[in-house]
């Protein structure tokens, strides 16, 4: 392992990003079949109470680039969350990559010892290597799974595999 | 961070698996007010092709013993697949993590080098330093949102704050 921290937080959000971006790709296919508005589906939620679709992909984005700005003491990028159209979701989602990708093992190198603040917790604070195993990592993928549960659920041909992604595996 | 692939493992699978097992007890009042059969509620599922709430548990907890035991080069504890009630479901959870809780830090010492073979992929293998970023941790979130999922698409009255649970926080 390079920086734990950088490996636990950015290729594995860049990865199921990735796989997120494929998708709503394949989501796009399933409203011009069923003739569904893609704005219907971006408001398909799994309880009356809890997010809906569009708000869950840019809650993962937030999460991604939040959380690995954090464990490094920068800003994240801002993003408006005027997003309209799946496509304007997967550029989102390409964009937050790219963020992402500027980003160095080396930059970790002290980020388990970084105070990190949120806004629903005043006068508290976590510490890196605490915050991205209990809070940082168990976060993005409720937003990443829920997004694809909420796929699922509405009947776009989409499975595990196209959670799961390409895997690093070798030949014996 | 001591042993990362520990700390990116074990306590984030018994944090994860005790709000699942917390989710599980409401659930059981659930049933109960609404006078559902327990049964019925174990077969609940997002889509009609996903596994059912029973399996979804059933596999976060295999995950959870697997991924940890597959990076330290022994068998997890096998079980049943015999569940029948939510109860039985919580017992399930509960021996889980008394398996991770016997493991340390220390055996996790050379898990990043560890080669690691799935019954899915015949004559390919992982290294454990990627398979628990890669593979590990995201297909044990999908299980354990995925049940989270169903629960509250049923109507069960949990939230967010079920499913984070308690948060390692100091006072500024």
């Amino acid at each position: 392992m390079s920086q734990p921290l950088y490996d636990f937080s950015v290729p594995v959000f860049v990865k199921a990003l990735t796989n997120l971006k494929a998708q709503l790709g394949k989501a796009q296919m399933f409203c011009a079949e069923k003739k569904v508005e893609e704005s219907t589906l971006l408001q398909a939620r799994l309880a009356i109470d809890m997010f809906p679709l569009i708000k869950q992909v840019q809650i993962a984005s937030d999460n991604a680039k939040g959380t690995a700005a954090r464990l490094i003491g920068i800003e994240p990028p801002k993003m408006e969350d005027a997003e309209q159209s799946l496509s304007e979701l997967m550029i989102r989602i390409d964009k937050t990559i790219a963020f992402l990708e500027t980003l160095t093992p080396e930059q970790f190198r002290d980020a388990a010892h970084v105070k990190i603040r949120l806004p629903y917790f005043p006068e508290k604070h976590f510490l890196g290597g605490e915050f991205l195993p209990e809070y940082g990592v168990p976060n993005f993928f409720f937003h990443v799974v829920t997004a694809y549960a909420i796929l699922r659920h509405v009947g776009v041909n989409i499975g595990k595999a196209d959670y799961m992604g390409s895997l690093s595996m070798y030949n014996d």
